[in-house]
């Protein structure tokens, strides 16, 4: 059933200037509104008001969801009063309050005005609540029934309710204090008996979260439990809202780009995708990490200079060809763990408490790593360096500092890429900034100073 | 509702020497499978038949599901085989199919025997999908209704069949020919009229996938569109199966961690979490890459030593100390570059035809990046450096070569790191591949060589 966009949106925008408005709506109700919403992000903002109106109300309002910031203000300036009103009506709450947190002040105030009192109300609800936390991505329209409904009964409610809520799938259950006190999903009413009721159908052992729970332990959830829909309480345990599956799978989503992001030392700015950043905005994201990470480089640079004319004196300057090698294999080394650790603490999968076991293992294939790789080194310096190409600065005691100093730097990159990130965790900080490039920066410095120090007092280099 | 897992685990290990098996089960009762499974995997072995016994049917399967491979073996050898049997019948069978791809032949053997002949024949035809398409994470469970039915004949269909069904929430419409006409969600069977006609209110314009697309794009269709489940057809677009929202999820968590392993040199081989992966088993994960890359470094070396004469000769061994930052520079604007671009493949934000889209923006953005850091780094060696320290090695000229090859390495690493990553997926290969360390290897490379280019022609370093 896929078509080719590029063709798709030719063929509309030639309908759109031949003001074939019919054909144009059949064509757009063959369409799912992710894919329309892409066809107005991708129109001359003259058009889009015009097309707009051609969706029918329903799809009007999930089109519009979809779109990206900057349609979606150009759509909201073309709009009358009551066509806006009509648009917040059919929204859902929750993205009622995506869209408020990503407009300007000015049209934020006119979203509110139109909005009706009741939805108003629960909008500044879900805005009050910290960035990323469960109380802002969740929605407040949910199913709720009472313990003594019966099946029959809830069915009835939920046909009549359902329509306005975000998901059918999972309802709630609350005492008359709000509090809640169990599940019930549309597959149990509908698979048992019409008199069955509800508080002895019911899942009493809800796990839910908390409003203030941070958006990622929320994802966590989903991932774990493979849930539709996850209640939010508050702290006396009264139900505040759900967080549905679709807006837990834009969060994995977001997290792992956000992780990844910061381990190749970018600040992540925006959830846009690559082909909506602008140069400068990219520009911005990625030179704060590399202006930090080149001076602190600098230092790097100070230990070979301190070591400068001891290399000349002894005419060891060919010890530097060994270098890059060194910091690589060290840079290397420490973002397998750096990494790898981040993503188990993203995961969920180990916590600051499993740290003396982590890094027992991290050691132990340090020591492998470091063991392994340190032997090739030496066959090859010793073999095709020394016998085949003659080379006769490297002697085998050149052999054994350079493989010692892989030996020590793999260990402590390793370390260091594991403990980091989980300190980083524990006090605070987010454990992803603590990748590869923080972590390279350090094992550098401490390599460079490992290999000099094992030269200085193995090899004829006098300080 | 959460308690702390290790508490937890203790009270029920005492429980079970204590034999107090009804106040055992009054806990596992309260408990989600997820977490039950998860005091499987830590108990000892002769005990854990024992406790599954006292699992109600449901729950077992659900239990086993969600448990690692050893103790799923462990628990399947215990297993008298009409116990084994009553576990595959409760089982849904996309579940049942993971099971079998990670058990040893001889279990496999029993399970298929246990299995009824239906059953049977839904693994075996499950199990021919390659690797990581969408037939093979897809279940062949699911509600079909035919288009003449009412929406009363579909609920009444749905409640006589729907236990044995992965989801009910989204119901398939096919003709006699088994052609997917089009899906009818539960909420719309609930809230329409009873004697609505299944062809009037389904949604015609179905989005599916090929039973042989990669498992990514499925992961990305759910992230894009927001489905909750998604039907899997064959070539003559025949329904064969779904893949819902819960299998999707792990498939964007695992395809999201495999993305991280390769930006980081470590060959992907499990979807194990951390703490379940063995030393040796994480020691050949890490060391290919780390062997591939410290060889390739030694040719970074060789440009040094090629220079080495030079530098000695024209005392300008000072200009080594500079190598460790524009190497790390050359790094970490490459792996910027190269992760960002991997991860927009990922998530389908760019293709291939967009490559020269991406080379002009990542080009403005090193060389707005390039001037940046080269204008501050210039400022630092003329005034920290010459002036401050008094280093009167470090001329104007030497810092201009310093910044011109900054600018030159930040370029080379830029075009490098979002060309290669577009070319991999393109002819084939993984792009994550093509990320950090395998970047930083050729960047390091063309850097060094530009360096001394650089000093050779600007300052007295003759070679």
């Amino acid at each position: 059933m896929e078509r080719d966009p590029a063709t798709l949106f030719k063929t509309i925008k030639t309908l759109l200037e031949q003001k074939r408005y019919t054909t144009l709506r059949d064509i757009l109700n063959t369409m799912n509104p992710v894919d329309i919403a892409a066809v107005f992000e991708d129109l001359q903002s003259e058009k889009t008001a015009l097309l707009f109106r051609l969706l029918p109300k329903e799809t009007a309002a999930e089109t519009f969801v979809e779109m990206d910031e900057e349609t979606q203000e150009i759509l909201i300036h073309g709009f009358s009063d009551s066509e806006l009103k009509e648009l917040i009506d059919e929204m859902y709450v929750d993205d009622a309050v995506d869209l408020i947190e990503e407009m300007p002040a000015n049209v934020v105030k006119r979203i509110l005005r139109q909005a009706d009192p009741e939805t108003r109300k629960e909008i500044n609800e879900i805005l009050k609540y910290p960035e990323d936390s469960a109380g802002s991505i969740m929605t407040t329209e949910c199913v709720i029934l009472r313990p003594k409904m019966t099946a029959e009964e809830a069915i009835k409610r939920i046909r009549r309710t359902g329509i306005d809520k975000e998901t059918i799938y999972t309802c709630y259950v609350s005492d008359s204090s709000s509090t809640l006190i169990g599940i019930v999903t549309i597959k149990t009413l509908l698979l048992c008996e019409d008199d069955e009721v509800i508080e002895n159908i019911m899942e009493t052992h809800v796990i839910s979260v908390n409003t203030l729970d941070d958006q990622e332990v929320v994802a966590q959830m989903f991932n774990k439990y493979n849930f539709l829909a996850l209640p939010v309480v508050d702290g006396e345990n009264r139900l505040v809202g759900i967080v549905t599956v679709d807006d837990a799978i834009d969060v994995m989503e977001e997290e792992a780009t956000e992780d990844i992001q910061k381990m190749a030392a970018i600040t992540p700015t925006t959830d846009k995708p690559y082909d909506r950043i602008g140069v400068f905005e990219t520009f911005l994201a990625r030179i704060p990490w590399l202006l930090i990470l080149m001076i602190s480089a600098t230092f790097t640079g100070m230990i070979i200079t301190g070591y400068e004319d001891a290399l000349t004196n002894s005419s060891a300057v060919y010890l530097t060809a060994f270098i890059p090698m060194l910091m690589d294999t060290g840079g290397n080394s420490g973002s397998q763990s750096s990494v790898t650790i981040i993503r188990a603490l993203s995961l969920g999968e180990i916590e600051f408490k499993d740290i003396f076991k982590v890094i027992f293992k991290e050691c132990r294939v340090a020591l492998l790593c470091g063991v392994a790789l340190a032997a090739v080194n030496f066959a090859k310096l010793t073999l095709f360096d020394g016998i085949i190409l003659h080379n006769t600065d490297v002697t085998p005691w050149v052999a054994l500092v350079v493989c010692l100093t892989m030996v020590v730097t793999i260990f402590i990159a390793k370390l260091v890429g594991c403990t980091l990130p989980m300190i980083a965790k524990k006090i605070g900080f987010d454990p992803a900034v603590m990748a590869s490039p923080f972590i390279t920066t350090i094992v550098d410095a401490i390599s460079l100073f490992v290999y000099f120090q094992f030269a200085t007092y193995m090899l004829n280099v006098h300080v």
